[in-house]
């Protein structure tokens, strides 16, 4: 028997080792990169030519009519795979006539990109190609969406990712078998292995494992409800991970900050801070457990862990009725994991009683607040005005029905503050905004602002990263 | 006996059609731009960081020093793979003290990357690695220049380029092996084939056929003056290709413009035209002379050229002294090239006494004049009054001695000025500028302004390029 | 016995017919607009020649200390006197070394300035000087405030404004005399005549009028609170302008568009849509009360109110108690408005018991909550988070105990949501920021977003406006 | 008898001593500015709501029509009345749909505006009115010119200017009457005192004295060959003013740089220097003599001055044929300018054949041809291909043929160089653009690049400027 799995990021049929799993290697991102500049190509040259045709000029160049884009409703902005936050915001387009359109334009990373969204939920090639065609980048004078198809680009698009549809099947560095497809930025997409990678594997694995980014109340929260009903896949087990530090942290532990010593109580046996943190596991243990699955806590193991404190853990998962692992799959390797992996298999035999949180017939407003309430543990939501106005409008067009509601909110809380640490209580969730992304077709209430590009830190990585030009080796990612 | 090559612009070991060729498909493309815009993520971090921390803060969070670098003097900008125009001239850095520093940036098309002109160079991954260290991407308040190592991004940028430096093998539609290995941007750079792939064809094939971008003014000059004097290799032949329709435009034809009708004189028989293009033709010829070797001319056949045409350049071709063979490939596939294949074997066996235009003791202002009069047929050199005085700077400073001289010139007129067709004489060519590519070790005397970008047209082609969903085939790129 | 007067907007001691009032005729606007724009080309210069030099060239050539001013923290922005929404939001210092230091910049309309805001308060020149070397311009990469002092350039701003510190004596068209002196922006500053035209005309007149922009919750709250603290004057009257339309809009009517047709209900009879608005100027009328004066109200005569509509207003003002007059001074000049000289010479022989809202004692939150409970009506406040994080900040510095509270709310509205009209209840007053005017001294709480540069419409009144040659008379400005 | 005179710089009836002229006194360049930056508000808008309105929306609610302005041909910039070099070049429009067109713009200083070179050469109300109206302030899509009048902008800026028509009287510290009327930018105008204020001196004063900036090949020039045909009248003598160190400075003399100690050869006697840089004085005569006059040279006395090297100067001149007189006003005020008043009214006396050097009929070519050899010594003219282009267009438009040439050229040097000292010979004058002024009705060949707007330096001057605060005084100015 093996355990295998997808894990969200990458390509093609070759089995490489997870040690260049760093450097692009599955050729995914760049083919989302390059369709989704190719689509941000298109909108751009066509403001300009309409710009500088007249009606008449630009049917008997290109047989084209007028868009007639709105340069101050683009919504769509460019995207590059780097942390470049030198280019979050921009202005493009300066200089002569055949210099482009200027306006304020962004560029987002390239797993943000929606084309990285579509890539983790659709069926096959057709799906792709319709999709690619759906998605909208800007809005006409008259408030109407300009689309992909409508700047015939979609075509071309979904030649760049022909094969990126096709997950890469890797391996780990023990040689078992891993497919690596679509990494969607769960910031604002559903942040999951693909459907497809999912499939895939169900045929061809005795255990089928699929990562979900984050914890119960964003990966778990999509996954649930919007990847299982777009697959129409259901899990038998729900693997939910924790460390002691980040238990310690939940518990009022000090704040940990990149680059800076990690402070004492991270290092020393601390029973009172894991004690206190224990509200966050349980409240994720409640999540998981509303979708009728009884989760397997793993608790991944650091060298500083006490079996005090291991104790304690195992001890609070159990009594409110999960199983518990201990896993030293960082030390031993697999064989680290064997503990973890039996819980797994034995929670597999469990009888599970699959419900989705929310009927589709549901409406947008109902929906939030459910969420809100009873993942996020929230006392009520709040809409801003333009929030407010942006979703009556949306829960007035039926196609809008269809749509996943896709929450954005930080990962480093159950609420909206990542300051708010444990399990908070008697809060309102402020919804500040609701992006429409309609070739994915995911509905996003925003609680808080969205960064779809990261900063480079002032001490970056890439530093310690060389070539042993000798064996041409990559040295210093890890 | 097989006639093999290299072509410019790919990467690693795969047998792939020709025809997914426009897709990127050897991956090399995405590799130099992904290494590039790291760069470019590494210096605008770094401006960012300097600007938001004092000296004391830098040292402790990240044990760096002030660079110190000019704003005003950045000279790299970013690079993308498509033509957006809209890119060429941005604002970056726009927002808050965590968004970047704010500057004036560019984007090229990746092509035209440095990056690309070292890969086409270079000899081995330490070559490589050593060269990717010694870019200059900035000055710093003094003048000094910023390089790629100063920024310590040379090693994590040669490990994005570690698979780019094998040349792809690829075939022809018939299945004839061809390498495909670099392809800088002739604008600027050499325009060849690689190196590493000229060295590995040689080694495998009977015959080794290799690309040179452009006429014989820009690609052979710099075949014949730079890649070879880089390689250490000679040439036993040198193809000279042309076409019936480029000749009638050298004898004075209409302006031929992208969308509009071909002008009639294109598409029927006119042999005055032919023949008052003829002079272009006997140019090119007697430059390749200077070199010590005969051309074949091969004249690519177009359906339209008639019989008296087609005659009227072999006999001019002959009388010059050169083969002449007619190839119609496009139409009959390889065998439609036999009468040029037997030409060019027939050629190998002359005795060549290949000799270098210049000798490398030559000082810039007399090889760029030497150039100008004897490959290009100007009659002097201006130099503007800024170029002057970077000239002067450059033949003062030993260290430039060794560099290659790379003119940017036109490749639409034997001149500068794009409409003097034929062979123009009585010219001065003026140079505006001298670019300093420090890790190809080029310096680029400008003959008129650069675009590193190019524009995509008002009829672009991707509205014609789509998927067939059911096979996966790419329609519409040709 | 004559009524006398100062109008909020500007300078010298010239009799000028009110007719030429738009052009900038005191010459005040130009001057504060000269001032603040040096204070910029200081700040940009200084900012500039930092970044170009070290330290020890800085010494050298300027014996000037290093500043340090952040770019992401530069609070001032340029003015100028038009409607120029085009210059809102705008990038200076493109170019090279020499052409200024790159960043995000604004416009804002000249009477924004906080030059006029100060040109308002001052006692004398020695305070104008005093407070010119106060204001914030920016602030250093330590957080610390850049005044205009430290940029040396509040001695040349005092020159620029020499002259305008003097009111001007203007006459109303039927020569009766006004003093024109300062008119700032109501929306972040006081909006009132200056203190220094109040001395003025308290010395020369029997009567002395003074205009305090918008309605009770901004102008005479402002008046009461700030003016009268700063000067140390008392009223004795407080006149309150009414009109029958403004009592319709309030009472339901439709929305008035400009360069639309007014609706019907604004031109004919309509008693219920008077009598709904009614609240609205009792709301007034009360709050004018809590100031210890009893108001007049002043309904101001439109040619389409009925003798029934006036009447309506006038019971209802006379039984809240106030003294209420017809005035025609439209219609029939300085004899239309002597019902209402009568009204306001027999209130000021009221005894009247003059107190503040709150005392300087008063805490920045409480004196808000007091403000947005007793004069808007609201039900309580919220601050935004960042709003809260400032108020603590400001709360914690006893240097700004002194500073007065400067309410920014929009005038449209006794909430801050333009829409409500009448007197609405129950409605919470949202803080979303607190601006600083250090010169000024004054403490803006921002309920709302807040725009310095209004727009032209796109029917602009300047296209009506032109010079009779032969006279030299402006046409159309009226 | 007394010598009266204009300069340029100003506007109302006010006697004002000279000490306050630099704070803007008479008003004049703030009327300039204002009317100017209208302009730009009515472009700015009107390409705002163009591009938000359909052409439908824009007639009903403005009755205008589309002017399709191109953003990428705007020619004007705004103007401000400081040398505020972080406004040279801006982006503008940046934000919303109501926050202005998105474009690249310019600021220049007050004076360079084409409004001010208008308020110089105009003859009353009616012809300032319409030559308001011919600013061409952009090309629309077809290329066709888009005025201030197509904008219906200019009654109202005349509105602003109506005042600055009138010339300021002014006085000397001595008090003598000095008119002080428009200053246009020599740079690309006519750089003189107003037609109007030299009408009005003509008719009041026995001797009238008018100033011309720059030296006889900038000043004079345009003086002979523009201002004197349009306003008809001719003058009787010709002041040429040196200094002792000026003509150091053209012999040869070191640099000397604002801000450091002036070098020695410009503080000690030095005759060698003064011989050598007498070239240059005689040249300026020479030029003048081709009008018909015979110039005096003015020797500006400086204390550094020595006996011999005045007497150097003094016998050079009269070797040449002119008068030479000493003046010490600087010292001495209006008695030590005798000597030179005697020389003046002496001259007078002269028979004048005024004559221009070139007639209307010339062409532009020809004209710039006459210009640079007869007045600068140059050897010849080179049109940039995108000057050549524009003359030839502007050549063939018989329009064009009553516009004035205004020569665009450093003041530094007789040659384009500012490097140039002497008189140098030999050379060949660049013209790399032709400016096109319609409501000047100029037509400005560019020798060089040219700043609208200059720079403030690193140690201003504003930083030594003050008020007395008790008597008001500015202290500092000088």
């Amino acid at each position: 028997m093996n355990i295998k799995g997808t894990a969200a990021g990458g390509g093609n049929a070759l089995l490489i080792p997870m040690t260049e799993f760093s450097m692009g290697l599955t050729g995914d991102i760049n083919d989302v990169m390059n369709a989704h500049n190719l689509a941000m190509v298109a909108l751009t040259g066509r403001m300009q030519h309409e710009r500088n045709y007249s009606d008449e000029q630009l049917r008997r160049l290109t047989g084209m009519r007028r868009l007639d884009i709105d340069p101050c409703q683009v919504e769509m902005g460019w995207v590059i795979d780097f942390c470049a936050q030198a280019l979050r915001s921009v202005i493009i387009g300066m200089g002569a006539r055949s210099d482009g359109y200027m306006m304020q334009s962004k560029f987002g990373i390239a797993v943000s990109s929606e084309l990285m969204a579509i890539l983790a939920i659709v069926r096959d090639l057709a799906d792709l190609r319709k999709r690619l065609g759906e998605i909208t980048m800007a809005y006409d004078k008259r408030g109407n969406p300009i689309t992909t198809a409508d700047l015939e680009v979609a075509g071309a698009m979904c030649a760049w990712m022909r094969n990126a549809i096709n997950p890469t099947l890797c391996s780990t560095a023990e040689y078992q078998p891993v497919m690596v497809h679509a990494g969607p930025f769960a910031n604002i997409a559903v942040g999951q292995s693909s459907i497809i990678g999912d499939r895939v594997g169900l045929k061809l694995f005795d255990y089928h494992v699929t990562e979900s980014g984050f914890a119960a109340d964003i990966g778990f929260e999509k996954f649930w409800n919007v990847k299982c009903r777009l697959s129409g896949l259901q899990p038998h087990v729900s693997v939910l991970t924790t460390t002691i530090r980040s238990l310690k942290m939940h518990g009022g532990g000090s704040k940990v900050v990149a680059g800076l010593a990690l402070p004492e109580e991270y290092r020393r046996e601390n029973l009172k801070l894991v004690e206190a943190g224990l509200a966050n596991l349980l409240h994720h243990i409640g999540v998981i457990r509303k979708s009728g699955i009884n989760p397997v806590v793993c608790i991944n193991r650091f060298t500083t862990d006490t079996a005090d404190e291991i104790r304690v853990v195992r001890r609070a998962a159990e009594k409110a009725g999960a199983r518990c692992a201990l896993s030293d799959h960082w030390g031993k390797g697999g064989e680290g994991a064997l503990e973890l992996a039996d819980a797994v298999t034995d929670a597999t035999r469990d009888k599970v009683e699959f419900r989705y949180l929310y009927p589709m017939e549901m409406k947008l407003r109902d929906r939030v607040e459910l969420i809100a309430k009873e993942v996020y543990g929230a006392g009520g939501v709040a809409w801003a005005p333009e929030a407010e106005t942006k979703l009556r409008s949306l829960e007035s067009d039926a196609r809008y029905d269809e749509y996943s509601t896709m929450m954005v909110k930080t990962h480093l809380s159950l609420s909206h503050d990542p300051a708010l640490k444990g399990a908070p209580k008697n809060w309102i969730l402020p919804i500040r905004d609701v992006l429409v992304y309609s070739g994915a077709k995911f509905l996003c209430p925003c609680a808080g602002s969205i960064s779809l590009m990261p900063g480079t830190a002032s001490n970056p990585g890439f530093r310690r990263v060389d070539v042993d030009v000798q064996t041409g080796k990559v040295t210093g990612l890890f």
